[in-house]
Parts: C-alpha cells; sequence; structure tokens
C-alpha cells in the first residue's frame, strides 16, 4: 500500500526521494526488513501468549534424545511467520499485480488449513487434527485455482528471445540498454527445465499424440502437474518439520534462491543477458520472496535449537505450499526436485521406509526397515549424530542445491 | 591451470565444450564443488590423522559450559581452509591476474604465520605461540605488499562512469550491449562508500591541507589505512573463532557477499546496470572467493556444533585477512564496518570490557565488568545461551548485514 502512496506522493507533489519506491530493489529490502521486525519482536510477544495460554505441542514418543525437553514447547508460531510475510508485501508490493495476489492467496489459504489443524490439534484436543482427506482437497482446490490462473489470466505473459527469425519488437530501457525479445504470448504451458536444448519445455507436448490442434488442450496435462507439485511439496516440509529449524531454515535457503530467480526473470536485462526466459511482472514477487525469506529468518530466531516455539502445520503447510506456487508461477517447478531436495530426501524415506516394510512383511512375515527410523533427519539421530549438528548439516546440503540449481540456468 | 588447458583445446583444436571455461560463473561453479570436495573428503582424512597424532587443542579454563568436552579435540583443521582454497584457484582462476595472484600471496602468508603460531603451541608445547610482535608484522609486511601492488601496478585500474562531460569510450560487448565508461585510471586511491553522493570517495582528499600536487602523496595515507584494516579484521576473525562453526560460518556469509561484489563490479553490464565502479579484471576474482566460500562451508560441516576439528591460528588469522585483502582490492573495504560486523562487535567487546576494566581498577580500585565475559559471544553464553543457539543467532545477524551491505549500494 505504501508503494501507492508513494507513487502519488511522486507524481503529484515531486515529493523528495518518493521515486526510491519505484525500484524493486529498495521495496525487496524494505519488504525484508519489516518482516526481520515483525517476526523478532512480536514473535517474543507471540511466543510469550502462547506460553502463557499453555499452546503446548504434544511430542510423541519416539524414543529420541532430548525429547522430553520438547514437552511443553508453544506451537502455532506458524501464524508469526504468516504475519511476517503477508504484511510487508501489503505495503510494498504492487497490489494489482496478478502473481502477488495469486501468492498471498496461497499463504492465507494454506496458512488457514494449517491454522484449522492446528486448533484442532490444541484447543479440541484432537490428537489426529483435520482430516488427512481435508487437507488433499485444500491443497486440490489451491491447484487447480493457480493453474487456472496461470493459464486463463492475460496479465500472465511470457517473451523469448527469438531463436529463429519470428516477429521481434524491441525493448528500450529507461539506461538505453536494448535488446530484442519475441512478442508476448499468453496461455502458455511453457516452463524451464535443465540440461536441454533452450532449457525449455513445453508441457503441451505431452499431448502431442492427439494429433492436430493439441495445443489446445494443454490445460489438460497442465492442471495435473501442477496439483501434484503443489501437493508433494506442502507435504515434503512438513515432514522436514521434525527438528529445531529445520524446516524454515532450509525454506529460507530455498526462498533466497527463488528470489535471485524471480529477480533475474523479471529484469529484461537479466533475463537477457543470462538468456532465459523474460517474464514481464514477475519482478514483483521480489519482493514477496523478500518478505518470505525474512519471515523464516526472522522465525528461525526462537526456532533455532534449542526451540522456543514450533511452527505447527501453519506454518509448515503454508511453506511447502509457497515455494512450490511460486517456483510454478516463474515456471522454475521442473527446478524442485533439485533446489528442494532436502523435502524431497525427507519424503522419499519416508516412502521407502514404509512401501520396504509393508514389502518384506508380506513376503518374510516380518517387516524391515531401510532407515533406523523415517524421516531421514531421525535416523541421523538414531545414529549418534546430535540435532543441531544435523540440522546445520541439511544446511549446507540445502546451500549446496541451490547453487547447484541456479548454475543449471546455464547448462544446456 | 586448468583454464589455460582448455583454453588450448578450444583455441587450438576446437574441443566441443572446452568454451564454457571462459565463463566465470562456470569456472566459479567448479571452484565451490571443488573445493567442498577437498574439504569434506580430505577434510575427513586430515581430522582422523590429526586425532591419531593427538594434535589437540589445549582449552583454556573458562568455566564455561561443555568445554571439557572440547578437550582433545583436534586443531591445525585451518590447512583443510587453505588446500580447498587454494588448489581450486589454481585449478580454475586465470593465474596472470595481478588481484588472484594477491589474494594467493595473502592466503599462503597469513596460513603460513598462523601455522608457525599452530605448530609453536602444538609441538613445542609453548601454549604462547608465536609472540605477538611478530603476528603483527607480518600483517604489516602484507599491508605494505597490498597497497604498493593496489597503487603501482599498471594491471590495476578503474572506470567510471561520466559524471560531467569527460573523455569517454565506447564499450561494446559480446552480446551487442554498449556502456559508456571513462577512460582507464591506474594509480587511483578511491574507493567506495555508502550514504554520500556517488559513493565515491578519495584518500587522497585526506592530502588536500598540503597544497597542489597533493595526489602525489596519496599512498602515504592508502598505506596505514590498508595496515590497519588487514590487522584489525584479521584480528576479529581471532576473536570470533571462539565458539563451534562460528568464525567459519560467518566467513562463509562474508565470502559470498564479496563474491556478488566482485562478480559485478567485474562485469561491465551489471556495473553500467547498478552504476558502480568497473573494475576490469575483477571478475576472476569470483573463482578464488568461490573457493572460499566452498572452503568454508566445507570445514563448517566438521566444525559444527559439536565441533569434531578447530581450525587454529591457521584458519583464523587467515581468514579475516582474506576477507580484508578481498574487500580491499574491490574498493569496498569501507562496508568492512557493516558487513564484518560480527567480527567489529567482537573485537569492541574486547577492547571496552579490557579499558573498563582498567580504567575502574585505576578509579575505584576494583576493576568492574561491562560483559559478563567477553569477547561477546562468551557474555551470552554466561547468560544462559546454549552454544548452537548463540552461533546460529550470530549467523543470522551476518545474513541481515550483508543484505544492508549490498543496499548500501544503492543509496546515495
Amino acid at each position: 500500500m505504501l508503494y501507492y502512496l508513494f507513487s502519488y506522493l511522486d507524481t503529484t507533489f515531486d515529493f523528495p526521494g518518493a521515486q526510491v519506491f519505484q525500484y524493486i530493489s529498495f521495496r525487496a529490502a524494505m519488504a525484508v526488513i519489516t518482516s526481520l521486525i515483525i517476526s523478532l519482536y512480536f514473535g517474543k510477544r507471540w511466543i510469550g501468549y502462547l506460553n502463557r495460554r499453555q499452546v503446548g505441542e504434544t511430542i510423541r514418543d519416539l524414543g529420541l534424545e532430548g525429547q522430553v525437553e520438547k514437552q511443553g514447547t508453544p506451537t502455532m508460531g506458524g501464524l508469526i511467520i504468516l504475519a511476517s510475510l503477508i504484511i510487508p508485501t501489503l505495503l510494498f508490493a504492487q497490489l494489482n499485480n496478478t502473481y502477488v495476489i495469486l501468492m498471498l492467496f496461497t499463504s492465507v489459504w494454506l496458512g488457514g488449513l494449517g491454522f484449522l489443524d492446528d486448533y484442532i490439534k490444541v484447543f479440541k484436543k484432537d490428537k489426529k487434527g483435520l482430516p488427512g482427506k481435508t487437507k488433499i482437497m485444500g491443497q486440490v482446490v489451491l491447484g487447480l485455482v493457480v493453474a487456472a490462473v496461470m493459464y486463463f489470466d492475460d496479465s500472465i505473459v511470457l517473451r523469448e528471445k527469438p531463436q529463429n527469425i519470428g516477429q521481434v519488437i524491441e525493448n528500450v530501457t529507461s539506461e538505453g540498454i536494448s535488446s530484442r525479445f519475441l512478442v508476448e504470448e499468453t496461455r502458455v504451458t511453457k516452463t524451464t527445465i535443465p540440461f536441454i536444448k533452450n532449457n525449455e519445455f513445453d508441457y503441451a507436448v505431452l499431448l502431442k499424440w492427439i494429433g492436430p490442434g493439441y495445443q489446445k488442450w494443454a490445460f489438460l496435462v497442465f492442471i495435473p502437474i501442477i496439483i501434484f507439485i503443489i501437493t508433494a511439496v506442502s507435504n515434503g516440509a512438513n515432514l522436514t518439520d521434525g527438528m529445531d529449524g529445520l524446516a524454515v531454515g532450509t525454506s529460507a535457503i530455498i526462498g533466497t534462491t527463488l528470489g535471485i530467480l524471480a529477480w533475474v526473470s523479471g529484469n529484461i536485462i537479466f533475463a537477457d543477458y543470462l538468456n532465459i526466459m523474460y517474464l514481464p511482472n514477475t519482478g514483483e514477487l521480489t519482493i514477496f520472496i523478500s518478505a518470505f525469506v525474512g519471515a523464516n529468518i526472522g522465525f528461525l530466531w526462537y526456532n533455532s535449537y534449542p526451540a522456543q516455539v514450533f511452527m505447527g502445520d501453519t506454518g509448515s503447510l503454508a511453506l511447502g505450499g509457497i515455494i512450490a506456487v511460486f517456483a510454478i508461477v516463474i515456471r522454475k517447478e521442473l527446478l524442485i526436485p533439485i533446489l528442494c531436495g532436502i523435502f524431497l530426501a525427507e519424503s522419499l524415506s519416508v516412502l521407502i521406509q514404509v512401501s520396504w516394510f509393508k514389502y518384506t512383511r508380506k513376503k518374510y512375515g516380518v517387516g524391515r526397515r531401510v532407515f533406523k527410523m523415517s524421516p531421514l533427519h531421525h535416523h541421523y539421530q538414531k545414529l549418534g549424530y546430535s540435532e543441531p549438528k544435523i540440522v546445520l548439516r541439511f544446511f549446507i546440503v540445502g546451500v549446496i542445491l541451490a547453487v547447484i540449481t541456479i548454475i543449471t540456468l546455464k547448462l544446456r
């Protein structure tokens, strides 16, 4: 909202300094600072309130070291993350930007879903929380909304560099630097894919077998893929949230990487230089993701080992969903298996553990295990590593994955 | 060295793929990966060797929690950092680049100085190690070398955008993007300073009072300033190295920031877009600093709480010195008080503690303390915070300081 205020001040009164609000970099920086202030200052008060209300997490007995200490640590800290994500976005982003609206919707929708879950667990004392089916339904609905907006909204456009001769428009930026991109395309199901020529893939190609005119039906593959990605990443983040600071720190690393990708994709000069898709208006997303990173870092302050607060499903469902939707809108969702490798490994460890246990129980009568315990972080804990060491090493792996993700942009 | 091999393959045989070695981003990525492999793989073996040789740290009794556990943890792990910093640089950087040579010299020089110190402590069982005077002398000599090269070497140049009408040369990059910078300047004592117009400051101005021709004597102020910066940062890093993972993690954050600054300063398109000094050939430094970041992250793997190895003075003297010299050569050394705020706070806490204690002892007969203990991290430990929490929070502050440092580029 401040964006509009300062634009008004700038154009109407030529107010000194108001022009700086035009810069995405400046507003992104303000968003980080504001989200840090909210999460650090109000986070402390919120934790105090939760402690007084005794909104404690009921810890399942997993026979792990240090588990008893965690009993009674307040949960629903995810509200701190949501507040320090949404408020700075409302203050500093352009609110008529479709991408920004979509991200705000995602945050509120999944945050609300997770909050319901936590609320039932904590206040209704019903340990099961929201039925699994309801959660999945919520994610499916979100996927439908995202896919529909991405496909049918006319403000979601894409420009690429001419590969062959094509209709070309000349863009001259205010700096006098010129670059050439193809005309705008809408209703595209194209995305970025590493390792292959042009780093580009069109989901519509999957329908080539139905013959001519297949492009018209592209949304038929686009929608289920998007639903799958949102559900997978959201649950991956949920599983990762089992050690102090792990999910939130990993999300901060992923968010920073997504921020860089959004910034370069939405900047015509950088998109030109790096030879990637130019996505007009996605630069504004940098402000949202900056607030996201600030919110995660601020929450990590209290959530790091030994944690003073847990995020609960309020936080962890939203974290993964936001990451998934953000990656989708900047058309980098096929990089998720690398970028969100931690979430993937945690999910796979559960899948492998459960499947192998069931299979061996059927075959040998006794179930066998691949990991000492799943999700993966508990495996290392059972191996004798201390919790802060596991978390920091997962962060290091996360940083390495982030670097690899950025490198793939150049590999073709 | 691989750079030359592949350049040769490219130009002589038109070897497929060899051209990719021309890209700084590709070589920087290779440098990170190589330094991670060296530090993670050889780090493990080196720690095993040190353990067998019983190269343990003698821990002073500070009455801190968990201190006894640290007794016997092997030290001199700094050699892991140095190896995983120097080897990738030799492999992937252009070795006839003055900046790269200067950074390699700094690493070997300070690493050697620290190694001597550790060697005397560990093998000669002389707890005092190298005399303080010798260490300072080593840092002063380094400062003299750096200042002399920076001032007198003709390959160290600077280009700026024309502020007024001046002699202008046109640069057209391979991408066809043109930008205009002033002709090259050598023997300049200019640097970047935040908050003021043009973000620029010339140390020579400090000599204006001696009248016309004062620019000729600029090196007279340049040299002592550089010596002071190197000594201060080097000792700051040394003081910070008192908690598992603290110094090395902080250095990784600082290194990443310096890498971004070096990359944009050495890239004519980005320097133009961001309106900062264009420093030809500093792009090559990105490869060095990538190896530096990789080395720190790899070492953090073993050095994080609870640490399996300490870096010793071999590491900590070099870390600070490398950061200082790197910031100086990319002319961003006046950003150090912000970027290296952790080192600064640690140094100041010692300074304040000691001075106040001496002052009050003189005045009241009994010395008083400002902090429960100095350096600062021990103050929080005495307040009851756990070691991994303090370290992670210092990292968070480090990240915030890094963001602020980058923002200052835009503030003028």
